[in-house]
C-alpha cells in the first residue's frame, strides 16, 4: 500500500473528529473567536462544543482568554503554534491520501 | 461560516474513521481484494478489520464473495455502487473543507 494510505493511521485524532476539524479550520482562518461567535458557526450545542473545547486545550492546540467586554463576560479562543502545525500537517496527510484515490 | 465547513457536521462517519477510509480507499483503487491481502496492507489486527468490514457491509458499502481456491477459503470484498459513490462524496465533501482554510 502506498506511504501516503498507511499514514492515515497515524492521523492526529484530535483534529480529525469532523466538529473539532470544523471548529479547527474556523480558528485557523481567524486570529482569535470567541465562544458564542463559535457557537453560532457550529451550530453545536453549548455542551458540545464546550467539551470539544476542552478537549483541544488539553491537546495544547487552543488558547484561551477570558476578559470583559463592558459587564460582558467573552471567553476568546486561538490556535497555538502547535495548534496550526498540527492542522496544516493534518490537513496535508489527508489531502495527500485522498489525491491517492483519484 | 462557510458551507464548505458546516457540511463536516454531516460527513459520512463510517467513512471517516481513519482505518475504514484507509480500507475504502484500498478497496475504491482495486476491483477486488481479499481479506489476507487488506490485513497485510493495513497492518490491522484480524479482529480489528473483520470488525471495519462488518460495519462497512452493514452500511451497504462492501459486498463480499466467499470461495475456494484450490483448498484454501477465501474471502474477497469489492466496493458496491453505493459504497463508490459514498467514498467520492466523502472525498469531495473532505476536500472542499480543507481547501477553504488554504
Amino acid at each position: 500500500m502506498s506511504e501516503s494510505l498507511r499514514a492515515l493511521s497515524d492521523i492526529d485524532r484530535v483534529i480529525h473528529e469532523p466538529a473539532r476539524l470544523m471548529i479547527v479550520s474556523l480558528l485557523y482562518l481567524s486570529q482569535q473567536a470567541d465562544f458564542l461567535w463559535l457557537l453560532r458557526q457550529t451550530e453545536l450545542t453549548k455542551g458540545n462544543l464546550s467539551a470539544h473545547m476542552a478537549k483541544l486545550e488539553q491537546a495544547g492546540y487552543v488558547g484561551v482568554e477570558k476578559r470583559f467586554q463592558g459587564k460582558i463576560p467573552q471567553t476568546l479562543y486561538r490556535l497555538t503554534e502547535s495548534g496550526r502545525n498540527g492542522f496544516e500537517q493534518y490537513r496535508a496527510t489527508l489531502k495527500r491520501a485522498l489525491d491517492q484515490s483519484r
